[in-house]
């Protein structure tokens, strides 16, 4: 293995898509999760998506959400993110004092229709537009590419798809790109190859590349090690491994934020979280959904921590 | 990162580690999930320990399980390994016609005793007098190294404790090394390093190195990448992830042998073993142990099968 980075950037996501497919929980219990990530260090989330109430109820908070932890984002020196899909949405996202925007661009045209109502030709050009409303708000977008690594109808996609479409959101003024193996079908030898390939088309225009990745069939933290060894500077990652897409079958949880930020803590690439406060803030969620959640180190405690080694 | 090898071993342990700290469960039953292992195409698998049944009851059918698969195992060309202590234990073993050897050194001493009741210089006196047993009998000897990558007592262990120890088995006629990640606490960086170090100790012998690895802290397949792409030829893993060391707090089961298989047979590293066929074997093993298991290929299906795509 070649030497890890000295620190990645690990982006919670547990409030967005960890929250997008449960039952909505309250204001406040959200408010209560956000304090928790903050207190334990995170300072890049993913905090609502502004899309439909109808489709997601979930999220039909989400300008109070935001407006509600605008104070505490500021001070704290915390970017938060807002999925939008449409202008309307980046709208709604800018009027509520969101930070900055994520929108979402599929690779595969079904997954495109069933998740965003449109195939990927017309959501380029969505794009576009949100783009150009984000830089009259001073808000940057990065484009979250879904199914970059597979796609639940069409199976695997094409290497070339992916790298024409982040090469395309680029040229409309994408900040960040975002690879997202939507439901859990990426194995490392082929994230590696696939974010290599990425940065390559970003990396001219000065744009980062981070991974979004799902623990489906046991390979999220392996994946997230193999896209940073291949040079992603971001991971996204959610309490207890919340998540997945309502749009997606099959997709398992996201991978646990706590299990990545564990990981990389112990082989001293420094994310700037503190893993038993991220436990801490895991036990929060888990009170709010009302459910025991997935991942490992909120049960196994960190490996050779006091209360792991018996005396 | 680099190419992986053509192809790997993978060592099922189900049957042994898997089961060690289970209720005892019938011989039948084992040997139902014997024939679904083989029938997957498993052509290497811990069989049974053959030690104390007051200290493991689940293995004190060793004797006659070995016997029960002697023809199965010859016709199909499976490797059957046995667990030993001690001399007592390895007799037992030759006698009742297992094929080859394990015998577990521990690289901590407390580990050790707690372990096997003696310490670690003790246990490399016993290992000599195994060899010279299981020589007369053409049967060979791999040393496991238990908690060679750390330790629930003392915490991390040195990483020339566990070459000086690789170096003396060697030279007592071992003919592998299994480096065994006891509690879950190996992470892939020292992995890799330990892999490497202990290969530059077998390398000359001609004495191979294999990895027997937890999904404790969520690390399992991530580490068994690393472990193969640092040169080891064989991972140890088990059904649904049963197992874990019934002297070792916090130790959780080892890593899914479907969630490995199916990572590597992804990344075009052969493992002659059919995934959903050891989904089948999963479901015998969960039916006979009589609860859920864990692992996520069995969950959620290999990726891009027909059954995981909707139509």
């Amino acid at each position: 293995m070649r030497p890890l980075p000295a620190s990645i950037t690990v982006r919670d996501v547990t409030l967005r898509d960890g929250l997008q497919d449960e039952q909505p929980i309250d204001l406040a219990d959200k408010l209560a999760v956000f304090e928790a990530l903050i207190d334990a260090g995170v300072r890049d989330l993913e905090l609502t998506s502004f899309v439909r109430p109808d489709r997601v109820p979930a999220m039909a908070d989400a300008g109070q959400f935001a407006a509600a932890t605008h104070e505490a984002a500021g001070d704290a020196g915390v970017v938060r993110w807002g999925l939008v899909l449409n202008q309307r949405g980046a709208q709604r996202a800018l009027d509520a004092g969101i930070d900055h925007l994520q929108f979402v661009v599929s690779i595969s045209d079904e997954h495109s229709r069933r998740n965003a109502g449109a195939g990927v030709a017309e959501r380029l050009d969505d794009l576009a537009a949100v783009v150009a409303d984000a830089d009259r708000s001073q808000a940057i977008v990065e484009v979250t590419l879904a199914t970059a690594f597979g796609c639940p109808y069409q199976g695997p996609v094409d290497v070339g798809d992916v790298t024409a479409t982040a090469r395309t959101a680029i040229d409309q003024g994408v900040r960040g790109i975002g690879l997202a193996d939507t439901v859990g079908t990426g194995v490392p030898t082929e994230v590696a190859a696939l974010v290599e390939q990425v940065i390559d088309v970003g990396a001219p225009a000065g744009v980062p590349v981070g991974v979004h990745l799902h623990d489906t069939r046991g390979l999220g933290v392996a994946n997230a090690l193999a896209a940073v060894d291949a040079g992603a500077t971001r991971v996204d990652a959610s309490l207890g491994g919340l998540g997945g897409c309502p749009f997606a079958p099959g997709a398992s949880g996201n991978v646990s934020v706590e299990d990545v930020v564990h990981a990389f803590e112990a082989m001293d690439c420094r994310t700037g979280i503190d893993v038993a406060r991220l436990i801490d803030a895991a036990t929060i969620a888990t009170g709010a959904v009302g459910r025991a959640l997935d991942g490992h180190v909120a049960l196994a405690g960190p490996r050779f921590a006091p209360s792991t080694v018996p005396t």
